[in-house]
């Protein structure tokens, strides 16, 4: 979670969302890291998860990438909640959790759906309030 | 709605699962126009409806492409009912609906909770049964 949140930093400093997120396999090796980027990219999709799972993916040219753990500072959109189950990720560990944006403890809750066909292990509160303050640093600074 | 057929029918042709997708602007103008890409491009976020709004984002060099419309062959999943929600489209015209995995009207819903910021016009049935036959017929194949 320490390297998510660097990269939540470095999102911070490019003026996007700091929300970070690093995939590791099951030897605990980083496999992917990533920061938001929907204004570099012009890309709303572009959120730290599945930019990860992009290039995770990439990487293990598959579309799968399974006995993998997802580290994530702020609770996973819907959007990135339902990428990280098709990627068939193991687990999800989350930091803050989301009540105004979140997609699996809030909103649709895509993993007790059953629309939703593979369900990663999640839990969440790992450096929850260093994952939280980025976020407030950066939101109080733009108002 | 037959241009995001024929968009079906090319992944068809690529081994692809037969879902097609097309952007269209105010001025009724096709903007972007993709089928389903997960197995060519080892992405599992690759579905049609987020290439498209990626593509159309890219172009306009923006990510949020207001006062378009998104016509689909296949009800949208969680991740691209949300990604249609955050690229601000106005509208979403799906041609068959998908008990099994759709996420606008069925699962967790996503435009009818309070985590969705911008919701969409739905509507649906449009060429739904061409649609759904193209799906039908291609996993008939591969049984």
């Amino acid at each position: 979670m320490r390297a998510a949140l660097e990269e939540a930093k470095s999102a911070a400093r490019r003026e996007e969302v700091p929300i970070g997120a690093v995939l590791v396999n099951k030897n605990g090796e980083i496999v992917s890291a990533q920061g938001n980027r929907t204004l570099e990219l012009n890309d709303p999709s572009a959120h730290a998860e599945i930019l990860c799972i992009r290039e995770a993916c990439k990487l293990a040219k598959a579309q799968r990438i399974t006995d993998c753990t997802l580290y994530v500072t702020l609770e996973p959109c819907a959007m990135c909640a339902a990428a990280i189950s098709f990627a068939r990720i193991r687990r999800v560990v989350i930091g803050a959790l989301d009540p105004k944006g979140g997609g699996i403890l809030h909103g649709g809750k895509f993993y007790e759906q059953p629309t939703c066909h593979h369900k990663p292990e999640a839990s969440h509160g790992l450096l929850a309030e260093e994952c939280g303050q980025i976020l407030k640093d950066f939101f109080r600074k733009r108002r």
